[in-house]
Formats: structure tokens, C-alpha cells, sequence
């Protein structure tokens, strides 16, 4: 079959690798019906995060089940599924508490499963999915149905980039009637203004200084757009919400940010944009922001809480809505490739000429 | 009037100052009925934050009202009050929002003012106090009738104790069922137990290694206490809540902690305790907890909270719980002195004979 293989930095070939197979009675094959492109696998593209060797690379795939081991029963050969981005137990601790991503057992792909095997990378052909019992997210229609109706992009989203955005907004502790301010107009932080709108937010500013994402963070919700970056973005942002009615005289802040970065400079933002007592949910991979200061939470009183998405959790929440149509969030996707051409999609995102890229096989 | 200075490292006297008076339409003057050293008084006792110069010291005290400004009508002369350990507006958008503790112009004990005028520490006969429009907080019963009830020190302990364990139990989410672990034993660790049991905590870990200290966490609200600290506190933990019924094998952690006492080894041991996707209050003063790791919080999904507490909003909550009998955080007072000895206070806090000393002026 053909999948993407990451060689080294900017080195990334759609090249043949064998078909996977069942290797456990508990997993499944998958044929990948779309594939993207994330954020996050741009770090070791760009070389931030070295390339040891070779490997499949890729985590967000939507599928039909092709084949089940002898214990999986929660799903069926024909299936639709969407896959969360990291495959989990569903029944340790972590799992039970609404956290798969922190499974004991959480397993990513492109690497190895707990018992030695390796793992396919989403940007394939087929894919082999261990922990399917708990992993695979049946969408309960056909996948002619669902192409008919052009649901692709926004199941898609699911697996990782719309959940990840709704993980910030939750983690962010945002209810009704809520300011938020969303750090990052990448494909995360777009979705997580679909979040916090989805949370009931009031007011949603989105952070952003490209024309076509500020235009599409308003469609998802976004009530206010600033262009500003760092201390001169606070500042903008206190002008637009307005002096405040006590006795500070300066304008208001967020009551929650949402941190879809994952640099030092955003990390910054989002913490200085919010009140006293103010809530920030952080998503974007911190390789760049490593260490937070205690004290300058405790002068604030401020929450921050994130990481890595509980995907697989918030699909239940999240594929409703998609269904009805409430929310769309496959519009992040302003690029589709053939998987043949997978080095050019990333080359289009490392090169910001594409927000997100829709691989097809 | 006789008060509390603090001259230098273990050097803290009672002296002569002057009566305050009345300095702006905003003020009252309040003579304490009650006051009492912190644990956070310790730090400059013991050397760790520097002493520049003489400073009255103390920021918790109850009292009656002896003189208003022109501009409060929120009490009246002979009102008993209790004080939060830091003054606020009430108008800002912090105090708006329930963190009067982070109020634009949240004024404490001991210093000076927004206007540059000193402050007075809580450990003397009287004080002044500024922002007593929000600050002052009538309990709506006589001087005499409160010292027949013997709810002085009950009433005292919300000025701070009991309001800053409220707050680690608040800023970590606490909710109905929730299996909690306090971190810490001292005063404020024994009312962070009283919190998480308001909140509906089933199952609170009081991790305390003093027999006098753990009977009081259980007569407040523990289920169990743990006397290990560190790696092996948490092990103990995981043996105490039992196997996980998922695939890990391990017992199960915390689904949140109390950080209540502020130095890098117990954040550690909190961060440790809880599960993927826990949360964590902290409201021990981070003097010797400087830097949090990012990644640390996004690889397990902690979510991290606290602060200052923001007593005069807590007030409103729990005074009706000291009233009613619910509570009776003035048990963590196990020595009780007249101002006059307040060296001896300091020093039997410092030395460990008392959990936390009640000052009689």
C-alpha cells in the first residue's frame, strides 16, 4: 500500500510499505478513506523535533472497517469510523473519568503498541488499530451516505483538530455568557471558537491577522477580531470590551483564553488577556513553552488546564452536531491532495499557503 | 495602642504605635477582638522573605467598629465584623467576578494603601481600614452574644484559614463524589478538608504524619490519612484507593489535590496524586515552588488553579455554615495568647507546639 514516511526534515514520500494486518485478537484494519495533515507534525518537518529515522507519520483518518480480531464487537467489517487520534483501553481510570488521551495504555500511531508491534501513521492506505474495542467510533451511516452528503471533512475533524479546539474550550472551564479570548488562528484555534460557541461563550474574540482565517473564525462564531499581537493584543482587546464599571479604569478582560499555539509568546498572551480569577485551556504542544511561573498564577488567581484531547470522549458530544449540522468544522480544510502528493501538502502548510490539508488515498 | 512589629528574622514585638484615625471618607477604624498568626507570617520570621525595615505584621483579625467614614453605609459603628486578609473595591471586574483577592486595587495588612497611607497589621488593638465599603463584613450579631457562643474563633478562622482551604478545595473543582487528597497538615491543609467535604468530596486523603493533626483532618472530614510523603505518599495512596479495574494493575489516583503548603516537593506530591484529566488547588504561598513544567500539566491533562483566597466572597458561603454549626474551622486555633506575647506565638508556630496561635489584644 502507499503511506506518507517522514525521512528527515522537509523530507516527507508517499512510498509503498506492506498491508497491515491483524496481529491481536483486539485489533482491527481500517481502509483510510481521508487523512490530514496537523499542526503538530509540522514540528518534526520543520526540525524542531529531530527525525531519528525514518517512519509512517500522520494521526487523523477517517475509515471503513476492513477486518476485526476475534474480541472486538464494537464495531463491524463495513463500519464507517472515525478514529480518535490516540487509541486508548476505555477502561482504566483515566479512561472512565471522560480522559482516554491519558489511557494507561494510550497508544499513538507511527510509533509501537504496548506489545512491541509498530503502528501504522494515519496517512495511508490501510492502517492497523490496536485497542479497537474502545478505539473505533462507528458514525452509524454508509460511507456512500456519508460522501453523498460531503460529511468527509467534518468527521474527519473529529479525530483530532475539532475536538482538540473543544478541549481547549473546556478546559477552559467556558460557560454561558462567558469572554473568550482564542490565542492562534491556526486550524485549532479556529475550531476552538466553534467550542467555546458550542460551551454557550457570550463574546468571542478571535486573535488573528490573516483576512481569510478572521473571516472564517467569524462564521464559526467569533464576535470580534484582533489583529494585534503579544502586549499590544491585550491592550486591543481591553479597548474593545471597554472600560471597566469599577474603579480600574482600564478596559475589561477575558474571563477565559484558549492557548492553540504552543510557543512562549502565545502562552504569554493568553495568560496576560484574562481577569483576575480568569481560566486559560492550553492545547498547542508545548515544545516551546516549557515552564510556567507558580507565582504568576497565584498573583491572579488564574486556572490553566489542557494537553492533549480526549478525541475518542468528546466524539459523543461533537458527532451530534455534526450530524445536524450545527457545526462545520471540516471548512479548516482549504486544501485536498491525492495521498501521492502528501510531500506538497506539507509543503503548503509549512509554507502557510494552506490552513489544513485533506489527504485522500 | 499595643501592636505587633516585626523587627527582623525570629524578632517580632509587641509596641506602642499610634492609634489610627479615620484618613479618607472611605475608611473605618475597627478594634480587634481577635487576631492570629499565619503560616505565611512565618516566611519573613524565619528569615526566607527578607525584613527591610519594621513593619506592623498580621492580616486576620475580627472586630467591632469603632469609627466610619462619611462614605460607608455598609455597617455600622458597633457592628461585630470579620476582615478578609486583603481589602478590595468590590466594582472592579475581578471582584465582580468573585476574586476580590485579585481586585485592581486589592490592598493588604501591614503596608500602605492606594493613596500611600500605612496600613496597620491585623495583631494589634486597632486597626484602620481602607475600601470598607466591600472590606468590612458584618455577621449580624452582638460582640456579646458571639463570645457567649464561643464562635470567635470559628468566625476568625474566615478572615483566611478557613477561607483559603475553601479556596484549594473551589480551585480544584471539587465536586459531588470526587475522591480528594490533601497535601499539607497545617492549618490551612485542615481546612482545605473542611472544603472539600462542602463541596461533596466522598473520599478525602489527609496526608499528615502529626497523630494530633490527623485526628482533627478526620474529625473534619477525612475518611483516611496517609502519613508517607513524597513518591511513597503517593504509592500509599494508590494502595489505599485499590486496583484500578482497567488494564493498569495499579491502584488508582486522586481525581483531585489540595497543594496547601507551598514548596516544590508538595506541589510534586499533588501533581503526582491525581489521574489523567485531574485537577489540582494551590494555595500555599510559592516562595520555594517557582517553576511549573508545561508538558508535566499537558502529558496527564492537569488542570491547575488558586491563589490568593478571595475570603470576602467565600464569606458569604460559609458564614452561614459557622452559624449553623455545620463547620468549626476555629478548631485548628490550639493556643490561645494575649497580644502582649505574640514573640511567644511566633516562636511556638515556628518550633511546631502549636498549629495556629489566637491572639487576644
Amino acid at each position: 500500500m502507499l503511506a506518507a514516511v517522514i525521512h528527515d526534515a522537509r523530507d516527507v514520500r508517499a512510498e509503498e510499505r506492506p498491508d497491515p494486518t491483524i496481529l491481536t485478537p483486539g485489533d482491527a484494519v481500517v481502509r483510510v478513506v481521508a487523512a490530514c495533515v496537523c499542526g503538530s507534525d509540522l514540528w518534526p518537518y520543520r526540525g524542531v523535533t529531530p527525525v531519528k529515522r525514518p517512519r509512517p507519520i500522520g494521526h487523523e483518518l477517517v475509515g471503513v472497517v476492513e477486518e476485526l480480531g476475534s474480541e472486538v464487537t464494537s464495531a463491524q467489517v463495513g463500519d464507517f469510523v472515525i478514529l480518535p487520534f490516540t487509541m486508548s483501553c476505555g477502561v482504566c481510570q483515566s479512561c472512565r473519568a471522560g480522559y482516554p488521551a491519558a489511557c494507561d495504555l494510550v497508544t499513538g500511531f507511527g510509533g509501537k503498541d504496548r506489545d512491541g508491534h509498530p503502528v501504522d501513521g494515519a496517512q495511508g492506505e490501510r492502517v492497523r488499530i490496536p485497542l479497537a474495542q474502545h478505539s473505533l467510533f462507528p458514525v452509524g451511516r454508509s460511507e456512500a451516505e456519508i460522501e453523498a452528503a460531503g460529511l468527509v471533512p467534518h468527521l474527519l475533524a473529529l479525530a483530532d483538530v475539532m475536538s482538540t479546539g473543544y478541549h481547549a474550550a473546556f478546559s477552559a472551564g467556558v460557560s454561558a455568557g462567558d469572554t473568550v479570548v482564542v490565542v492562534g488562528d491556526g486550524a485549532v484555534g479556529l475550531c476552538g471558537v466553534i467550542g467555546a460557541r458550542l460551551l454557550g461563550a457570550g463574546r468571542i474574540v478571535a486573535m488573528s491577522r490573516h483576512d481569510d482565517r478572521a473571516a472564517l473564525a467569524r462564521e464559526f462564531g467569533a464576535t470580534d477580531v484582533v489583529a494585534e499581537r503579544g502586549a499590544d493584543g491585550v491592550a486591543a482587546v481591553r479597548d474593545l470590551l471597554g472600560p471597566s464599571t469599577g474603579s480600574g479604569g482600564t478596559g475589561d478582560l477575558a474571563d477565559a483564553a484558549l492557548e492553540c499555539v504552543g510557543t512562549k509568546e502565545s502562552m504569554d498572551t493568553a495568560l496576560d488577556v484574562v481577569r483576575g480569577g480568569g481560566r486559560v485551556g492550553f492545547v498547542g504542544v508545548p515544545h516551546l513553552a516549557p515552564e510556567l511561573s507558580v507565582r504568576r498564577l497565584f498573583d491572579r488567581n488564574i486556572t490553566i488546564g489542557g494537553g492533549m484531547a480526549s478525541a475518542r470522549h468528546y466524539m459523543e458530544t461533537l458527532l451530534p452536531e455534526v450530524l445536524s449540522g450545527t457545526i462545520a468544522p471540516g471548512k479548516v480544510f482549504d486544501l485536498e491532495l491525492p495521498l501521492a502528493d502528501v510531500a506538497e501538502a506539507y509543503a503548503a502548510m509549512d509554507e502557510r499557503r494552506a490552513t489544513k490539508v485533506l489527504l485522500r488515498p
